[in-house]
């Protein structure tokens, strides 16, 4: 027959954006390899250019970037490293995004609202991604607003680990600092085999000017709580919890999360002497000056490697998860 | 110039499945039309055939469709009309699906499921469907599986009505029947300005095999308990939920949900004595035979109408809930 | 190079839904594999679940589905199948309907008809299939309606094949039915060398209120005639042209079709005298007590397996039909 | 409110391709409009440029042109003009097709064919186009080629009006000239109450070297005969079948076909003695030099013309087939 | 018939982002209407936010954005407002871009870059954008960027008619900084029919280390020159060319563009004494700190107006240009 | 686990359209395979048909086409061949198009204009491409009309080479024919170490009726002036060009383009005495009797052997033009 044959080979290349390389650098360590380095500049207006040093004709791409603030400095990056990638022959291009943008307008609270995180998905499918790794998504139905495949990996595994050696279940509670969180508190719950309280905030029926009240729903007297939450932005929402916990007798606080957004003024209200304990990922970067003595940042880089080269190389990335969550 | 012009004009026609043609026939009156009459037949080997009796060149199409079971017969049944109004040159052509199908399989819970409210979306764009409208939608964030407007209305404003002139606020608690639905009574228990409950499903630590316990968070004792809910399908978890309430010294319990899927066995446990009173909307077809007396079935209609006459008009979906919900 | 290298692999993977699974057990079986088992259920308002019980991340897919009563169930849990394939990384997805749903709804025969055949064919896309594989399509155009590759495998070698070893030649018609397929009956008959004579429905002009006679054009007495048809539904059509044949001095009638739909009354009307043998294959399941002694049904899988062993490796579906059609 | 309202307009501009000026003109003329002038040229190394002379912003466009010999000059401009038409913001473009072009390359007859017709509707609609006019497709499937309305016009009431006055039903037998067109023969035989005849092409097996025999199936001896078909293209097959017909007694012959695409050498063999008249539409031009006098040409442009009217006004284009055809 | 008719009806809707609402306000003064209110804000982590106040279903939506520094935050807000547009039902939406973002990343230069222009417009597509409006494209070409109409305007009117009054013909010379944009200072060239002269950026050979050399091509000894561009980002090339213009002889340098960027250090730079005068538009803002007796800035919003105007009308937007370039 | 695993295999198949057959074999010669049989034909109405001879299922297909006068032909036999190559399951399929048609057509230059090379890169997508590959692109922006992977191959090292033996820089100068190919000319001026000089069209002032002047900008006399373009179409402005030069004192001309459309008269006028010296290559065919003894034809096939080979083998096209251009 009239053609040329070759047995076909599939090769790995991380590439990563600017605001979190210490991330994509620990990544490839992990995977023993290197990031393939990218010459990114932002010009004098603003406007971000990419381009990539070697060759990335028929490789399977994976285009790490934290989306930090300025975010959508960072969401664009991402994007322009994604067409360049289309159009420079990359076979399979997918999108890590461990903490995914503008995941919490994931749907019309009120009418003529965006639904923003469904935006984010069209992006990503408009540059060229065919695919998405995030953690931790802040609704599990984001998976469905891309068109394609979407690796949803999990923190708790990790989080877990570092509670399990620390923390003992018989004084243990669980608590959601919201409505909202409910669902993931549950779950914690049924990992610890700790009982769960919530806190519901409520206007207070008898003072006008619509004060909210911190009702707790369930048993905290005397026990350790376990604050958890997804991500943990200016920290209003739990320091009000912390405080509301300890008032109501609990005897320590120990807070959970997987994303450490640390808006201001979270670095300085954390602090509060209410909470015990903070523990967070590093899905985002938190620079050495946003760091306390009481806050622990556990490394996500050991799930993203061992994630990719489960996809990479056809595994399951939901074995991954078999035993632990 | 060369040309011809004439005033436009904008022609509504509400085309109606055969799960629930009743439903149409009440909408239509409502707007004071009638349902455009379809030849809809299925064929000896259970395909589906429709064929609409009047032209609906350039008319703004609404396609009623009650997602009752046979759902994936009542769900093929609107995708052939939809595909039958695009070829027959509809200007736009809006889903209206009460109950949209499908929508508890909203995310991967876990590796290799399907997404299929998604998988539905896209099969609705795929026919020729310009747009969305639908009742109470399992999980918001639904409204974002579609590439296109979703009018998402709330049956809420409808049940409260019924329950306002009923149920005295001082004696009454809004009853989460499970962790998922927290956010819904949370809603309900701020708009009756009523304390809120929830059932927690558990292990017993103590017992093996995976008993499982209905804690209740909150108080119930001596409290008329309004169990909500957006579906009732078998009835089981409500019927749980009840005798749980009941045995914790609830002096009520009456439940409140939109959509009535009535799967067996649910016309016979809802009768069951721990509830009191049972209140749904018609978005699903109830048949006379599957109704009993402590059942109150709301007509969703009007709602609907009235939607309907907004999206067509350019007015506002949205301010129809301003004051309600 | 900062990359890692392996060598690719493929890997073939066969997933059935509920309606046939002896048929893909069959496939898999000639292929010296096994089926990957899949978690399938029917919730209780009928919507359908499916979920992989292996990683099938990388994969080549293959999705047989036989499109049996109730036809829409069918559909979907191969849609939801398709879905659940692209979601968990398959590397392709190819829809194996041996019996091609909605093919006779293949043109609007008025305004404002569905044009189903290409709906069904824009599901299966906006479901993730890559390809499709189907047997004898009832017009031979439905290959255009679907955006990608089309295996268009023939029954005619495996009917023949029975036939050639049965028939002489020398006193052997071929028939068409009606009108419609008068094209299939062309082939058979430059294959086995045979007269060809069509049924042609009538209005009589001598009767009132339309009665409709069966002219048959060409010559049937005295010689046995094969009736041939891509599929019987009802079987009234064929049963009226044996009738019509023996009537018109035939000494004998065997009938032959690729898709066994039988719906009723066809098991019954099929055993009538004018018929002396029915001759299928299994591309829709005849089950057991469908079943009566003048019916032979030829296995299709044979023809499946080779099929799907030629496209998973790159070889010629064409050539397998060189020789016999 | 903040907006600017206006009462809405409808447009309808009629362009035209320059393969069949005159038919454009017609139709413009049946509705009492002008053809938008179009700038349209070719340039020195055969690329075409379209521009329009007036503004076509907001219209409603019909674009004409016939898909004469060169085929794929007259397929080019009318896309450079629905390219051009979109970018000008037309609101809704019309590619009138009279005779569909590629229309017989409708499916693969063998692997490793293109689905030309299926490539064409995929041309159109990746121009701008949103619909298509044509005039007796070759398959009616053709109609599922394009994903959106398809006004799918019939030529028979025009060639039947022609033929009612002219033949004596009593001594007529429509014929079809194949297999393939057999359908079409059907349904004049049903419209004007005549018996069927079909030519069956047969190699001889008396003979080697595959000579191939024209078995007339049905009785056509002291009848006038009219063979039916969509198109004439060389014309060969047409004048076998007359010679076959004539050899066989009839006593007249007939023929009726929708498009005269007359390639070479039908100008010539047409006029053979065995036809004794050839009616035909101007879907296609038919210069003056090739026009004989036992040639009739009607037009199609009053057709098209209310179709268009239909399809502006929003009217119904299957209603002018109701009674007819 | 069964439906309901009324006489259709346009509804111009303005909205703007937050980069430069003086502009909107502006356009919207001209068209006599107001800018709909939208609620847009930037959460604490970044993420852009954007809700309008009214109902904007089936309104002819334009959405206003000038993309200054910073960029993307701009573009960012700009694809929010279209998807929350395109979810509330807007009948059309146009994004507004006076200021085409990256668009000097038109092409790719070398191998492995984006074509972020490109990009640009798939995003907008993405998020819903149904035309583009812009003025000044950096390449015409971006025109083809887009899948549907883009109104491309031009600032030359509106800097000739101010140039007329104040420039003698007799003693100009039109002058292009560099050789990319010799195209447009041919057309300034033609306008005021005044003769070209070229700046040629060219290392020196006799110098080592690759020094640029500016040589003049063309006269300029005695003249006045006007140098022309489409942007003026940081101004070094600019000032770089009014330096060697003035050391070749120029009496006087007057520089004219329409895009103000002004990035780092522009402010500074052209005020340098070699230039006599700076002209520009405010399709990007220019801040009143950011302003110097020397620089005159013109306003577009009368040239966006009309266009607007031209588009919502169905008029014709090529005619704004025909007398004036 | 349930599947079967083979390692894979990539196959480089070539094939070709009829317009410039010679190349396609010299390019398959280059990479040492053939050129894949295709029967491609023209039926009697000028429609197109091509089949592949050998089974192209899974190979990596590159599609060679001149696009040479007739353009359209050459334009839709490549359509048609990509569509059959879809439909035959090649894996990815690159058009490799050395000429772009349509590429001056670029942008919309007035209003209702077409983008024609837009339109291609989307027929070319349509149809079913991957990949574009094309040499020296009239406007290098046409590599962002295609939604994926565009390889722009340079004429330049080929043409370089040329010259380099055989000009002298001391005496040369680079000369554009227009304004609008100045960018050309400076990177040959760059490249050869040459001044630069432009011609520059213009309406002569003291003349009636727009009589155009050709005006050097630079110095040419006794020179030898290297005029390089793109393509030559007609030879017009070429002629023009070099009369102008050698009036003015230029002691030879020498013209070098990419792209020998030869469109009449350029044969005739080309000859003329004032040009020494034309260089072209072979992207399209230039027949033997289009040549004259002052020509030179470089062949174009070594640099799409080694592009493709890069493409096949996951190597890098850019780094083909790392040195030389």
């Amino acid at each position: 027959m009239a053609s040329i044959k070759i047995t076909g080979q599939k090769r790995l290349v991380i590439v990563s954006g600017r605001s979190h390389p210490e991330l994509a650098a620990q990544v490839a360590e992990y995977l023993q390899t290197d990031v393939v380095h990218t010459d990114a500049r932002t010009f004098a207006n603003g406007e971000i250019y990419a381009r990539y040093d070697e060759s990335v004709r028929g490789c399977d791409a994976f285009v790490l970037q934290s989306h930090a603030k300025p975010i959508n400095e960072a969401l664009m990056e991402q994007l322009v490293m994604v067409d360049a990638l289309k159009r420079a022959s990359a076979k399979r291009i997918t999108v890590v995004a461990p903490f995914y943008p503008y995941s919490r307008q994931d749907k019309k609270g009120r009418g003529r609202e965006p639904i923003s995180a469904r935006l984010v998905a069209d992006l990503f499918k408009a540059a060229g991604a065919d695919r998405i790794m995030s953690v931790d998504l802040h609704a599990a139905q984001i998976q469905g607003f891309f068109d394609g495949p979407v690796d949803h990996l999990f923190a708790m595994p990790v989080l877990l680990e570092h509670f399990r050696a620390q923390l003992d279940p018989a004084t243990l509670t669980v608590v959601s600092p919201d409505m909202g969180r409910v669902r993931v508190a549950d779950i914690w719950s049924q990992k610890l085999d700790a009982p769960l309280a919530i806190i519901h905030k409520r206007r207070d029926p008898m003072v006008h000017n619509q004060v909210t009240v911190h009702e707790i729903v369930g048993e905290v007297e005397g026990r350790v709580c376990l604050l958890v939450d997804d991500m943990i932005d200016t920290g209003r929402t739990i320091v009000k919890a912390a405080e509301a916990l300890k008032k109501s007798g609990a005897t320590g606080v120990v807070v959970a999360a997987t994303h450490a957004i640390f808006s201001d003024p979270a670095f300085e209200i954390l602090q509060d002497e209410s909470i015990d304990q903070v523990v967070v990922t590093d899905t985002l970067p938190v620079p050495a000056d946003k760091r306390w003595d009481r806050l622990t940042v556990l490394p996500i880089a050991p799930l993203l490697a061992r994630a990719i080269h489960e996809v990479f190389d056809d595994g399951s990335v939901t074995s991954m998860f078999d035993g632990a969550a």
